[in-house]
């Protein structure tokens, strides 16, 4: 056996299918909304996801049984890309954050009865989900050991307390996945547990959705806030204290799977600079045959190709089994920064043109901005990517 | 005499009185309107202004005869900065963009019926203005030869015809000054000429003003048409095909101008950013104790610094007389750039606080960004520097 | 059939016998000579790839009937980085430039005649070669239809005339493949004819050899002279003017192995910037400890496996049968520069032992700078990559 | 007063001469040598002085009672830079490091005897010095508290025990200033004493010269060990335990004055790229009407022009009595990289050329690579100019 960069062909006739869909379908709906979804109406959401439905194209990720067209990692890298060439194409395939992550936390961890109640809604787009676990300063952020939300063992369950911040999708989720402290203090790492808390349970209130540079996220970020908020036994998904470890199961993927739709977007934001190259003229030439517009849409090709090797390996290497901690690590660094960079110089060879709302590039300029700090920020990655190395060389040295 | 870097003690109070008017008076309505200007109401620009002149700041870069304070390039480069600190404290001061560069304009090539008409309302901040010539493609942008608007000669005056795109200010504005080709053909240089012409003149009509990444120039940036609009010949503004050449007299400093305000806003978001890195704790450490968050203040520090080098340089120069044509495009180039690396470091450092609308470095981000494309993109300077340099290198060679 | 990314078996059983061998044997030699290579005695290149057969690493890239492994392009990644670990393992293993890619050349262009004549003993590493096509200026360089040597028809053969400059290896080859004009005239493309013509032919003379930045190419860079030298017909390789289609027989492969080579390169710089930082202790920290430091470290590992990937990528376009001028482009230009930044990362972790002839890192400097101008400057591919793109983008629209 | 940039006529003057000189006489001596200075024969040295002499350039930083030209360190900036065009300017003017610092340093803290006996023949050009400060690890390196080198104090003086390494200038110099510990121990700071020593006093040892990546400083870079090396009460320079405090009378001006030196030998690279850039064709056209190579040209224009205000403004505030501590290591640091950069462009712009000994930029990044390193690595620097700024915010903050 000897490597082979071959798509499988199912994955790819999905992906196939995906790109017409978001190109005859998604593209007028983000247009129309500016790519707003923060206040996006639950009817166009379920209509999108109809429409994706018909198309062929609903929840790729999710195994058959879950009504799912059940594509692996590998496969999923071809058809979240397309989806993401729109900002709304995740979310009418229902792959978009944090729903996607959380369906496989649910179908990895929860038990047969949390499944039917939570991932059967969300995984047939019934119903949306957040997940959280930062909070505000001092408490949980790149550093998950100062998790300072607590859940306290009371007779027939768990009372939580404490302050979530920057909660992706909490307004409008029917439920969420919740991380609290179930032994130690904040600063040392001790033992977190993951809860499920339903929307409308007493105690857990939305204080405020958080403006943002970004506003692609359904129902945006929020800022959550629990007061002795009483949970049953069955709210335990997984074991507890065990909240750190099984956050792993999401952390890996779901940064990887952003780093797919973000690639799809930079794509888009590619297009828009090459036919506007190929367009405009100015100084006697067309802008495609200047050379530094051809170093910008040369160096967008490099870093589009670079983020699209780099999370096919970790796809690869998740679907192989591995942990994929490095690699997924390795993927989002670059293409988080690579991302920015292709719609920044897309943004800067379209001129004043890309600056106006005309086209979307002043948008997605926002959109991507945050990645680079979302789902660990990159001096997060860096430290524990330059720590695995020199672990990795030690070893070398040592043997 | 040699070189000092001592400055001026008039300037540096004006400076200093500005640095106080901000920070008490000026933020909070930046706060309250999230930095939006494009929409600010008329009666909030005029009470920031009766705010400015009551604190000695107001017009600082006019002359005491037309009611300003009379503060060279050098002394504005502490004044302007002081003021963007703020993204209001310009419209405060009187000497935002492009008020201010036309002001400079008029003074220097209008009649005297001209100033006391166009000149004296806009000096004492009683209305707006705009400075219309740049074109929807294929017209004029980076290169003003494919200038397509036409003045033609009729009896009694001139008639304009074309389209304008990107006409900053323009919505409001109770006049603008219009470039329209007199002689030559688009993509040859020809002759253009200015003209004034007022607001609701028959014939000139504000299509659309343009939705924008930034938001915080007064009246936004709009679409105006010219349809056989009829102005007469007292709307010559210089002489008739002199229009490239007086450009020139507003290009330089205008660009130079931007600079120093721009440095200011980056400061506050340097400042914003050192706030955070002091107040946060992560991983056992303040964030201004981790190493790689340390790279990011200090490169801040020294894009600072470089900033304010390279445009207290190219200030010198136009005070001295020179044509500042190669420093301030130096000083453009390299500053547009900094102010978009500090906002983005600064950005980094505050995570998703920066993220969000609690603090305003996502719409400081915003804002910088079309600056590398306003007043000439980095790659139209980029050209003329090098052609510059070239030319220069052959005379030393030659001689 | 999905991707996978396994290696094969075999060809990482050779990569694995050549990193020891390249441990236990070359290191020393690259040590004694200080990874010069342009004055390497002849005797110790043949010691050294006599060691190479013994530890069944010669040749991987010959097929078994040239006697060589037979591994293919994906292979040779693995075998190829191993080799380049060290400046002198490519030359042990009878890969290096420009041997390497003369031999694929001969292999699918030249007659049996021609194999047997100059193939053969190249394969066994008898002898070396050079590739004889780059001019000084106004020749041909990174444009080759400024090609100015000429190749005219006479009886019995071709009297080749011409200035050749920086012909790598030429000094010790025992034969040149010289491209030379057959038609046309330098400025347009027409045709160009590649001739094999033996060491101590009439007419050809080896000018001198250029003193470099680079010292680590076996025979160094030289500049040819032709003069009325004359060849037979059997001398022609491929056909009369298809010397520019057959020249991409070897260019497209030629850049992609450089790659290979240099990415082991760049892995041992960042070994040696690993050791130091886990050796080195100050300010009360192990230099892997300091944030700055890290960064550098983890900069590092990104670039090297995403130049690991684009590398991969492009090899399997060229085994499927691909002609890989887009992939291995944009892997060249990424590989020469992220493994110029990655040494120059590693060498600035190391201090001023990284500068010192202590360690090899400043001759490693030397010589990977160079790779962003050798076999097509990044400008250039830079230039092709942004065509292409329009291209593909156009024909995408029009679809 | 306001801001005047007009440099200082006589300084000025004397840069003018110095600019002739470097063209007429030390440009041929630099490339017969190729830059290579470690072993430039001392008499050639002391021919190049006398024609600085002649020339009436000669040691323009000194007192003209020391002999020297009495030109401050604005008027220096000047004058450095153009003899920093060739690499053997600065040892023509006696301007090189180290020489250069341990002047200043001794025109400061030395004693009237200690000035006649070390000084005057230093600023005469008849010897040359060394300062030894920096140690092999675990010693002082760039954090200076690690230092290891003791005193003693001993009847009738001070025994120095210790290694020293990368001790610049070493072989050949008249004197060593020597830096060792005198209280505390390697890891608090405790106190340091300066120690003057003479070549040949016994227990000095030149353990050998260090082959090094750059060449161009006389004497090259040596290590040194003291053993019970026996030196007199007038051999300690400055006070006891004062040695911290009196190396920031040297270190502040001495990495200025590298920029300047530096900054010369960038603008020569410069040069050499638009020479290139005007006389080189290609695709059509000459390099300097290609896109990317304008991008270079122009980066290169800008880096210039930013790395001069920089240093302009440090030293400014040196001859105005302030500490430069901010403003030297601020332009240390982005001099140091921005040098970097240019010579790296430049040499693209080159290509083979550029690769080749035919020119020197080649020769040049190799010398400008360790200024990245030497006289604090640019993260030593960073980490101090981030702690400086975090303080000032927060005393802003406070007030």
């Amino acid at each position: 056996m000897a490597v082979d960069l071959t798509p499988d062909a199912a994955a790819q006739a999905v992906a196939d299918r995906t790109r017409r869909f978001v190109r005859d379908t998604v593209l007028a709906v983000e247009r129309a909304r500016h790519g707003n979804a923060h206040s996006l109406p639950e009817q166009e959401r379920l209509d999108l996801q109809a429409a994706a439905r018909r198309a062929g194209v609903f929840a790729p990720h999710m195994p058959v049984a879950w009504g799912g067209l059940g594509i692996d990692r590998r496969g999923q890298a071809l058809v979240f890309e397309e989806a993401g060439y729109s900002l709304f194409g995740p979310l009418a395939l229902n792959i978009a954050a944090p729903d996607e992550g959380n369906m496989h936390l649910l179908e990895r961890v929860a038990t047969d009865e949390q499944q039917e109640r939570f991932l059967r809604p969300l995984a047939s787009g019934a119903v949306r989900s957040c997940f959280a676990m930062t909070e505000p300063a001092p408490g949980a952020g790149s550093d998950p050991a100062a998790l300072a939300t607590t859940a306290t063992r009371v007779a027939g369950g768990w009372l939580l307390n404490g302050h979530k911040w920057f909660i992706t999708g909490a307004d409008g989720a029917a439920f969420a996945i919740v991380m609290a402290r179930t032994s130690g203090a904040p600063g040392d790492r001790g033992g977190a547990t993951m809860f499920l808390v339903d929307a409308g349970t007493p105690g857990m209130t939305l204080v405020r959705t958080i403006g943002t540079l970004d506003e692609a996220m359904a129902g945006g970020h929020a800022e959550l806030r629990f007061d002795d908020c009483l949970v049953g036994d069955d709210a335990v998904l997984g074991e507890v204290d065990q909240g750190f470890v099984n956050a792993q199961v999401r952390l890996a993927p779901a940064r990887l799977t952003h780093c797919m739709r973000w690639l799809g977007l930079a794509r888009h934001a590619q297009d828009l600079a090459l036919d506007r190259a190929a367009d405009r003229h100015g100084f006697g030439a067309r802008l495609a045959d200047l050379g530094m517009i051809q170093q910008m849409l040369a160096d967008n090709e490099i870093d589009l190709e670079a983020s699209r090797a780099l999370i096919l390996r970790a796809a690869w290497e998740l679907d192989d089994g591995g942990s994929g901690a490095q690699s997924t690590s390795i993927a989002k660094t670059f293409v988080a920064e690579a991302v920015w960079r292709i719609v920044d110089r897309a943004l800067q060879v379209c001129g004043s043109l890309g600056v106006s709302d005309d086209i979307m590039l002043g948008r997605y300029l926002r959109e991507v901005r945050p990645f680079r700090i979302y789902d660990g920020p990159s001096e997060t990655h860096r430290w524990v990517i330059s720590r695995r190395a020199v672990k990795r060389r030690a070893a070398e040295r040592a043997s």
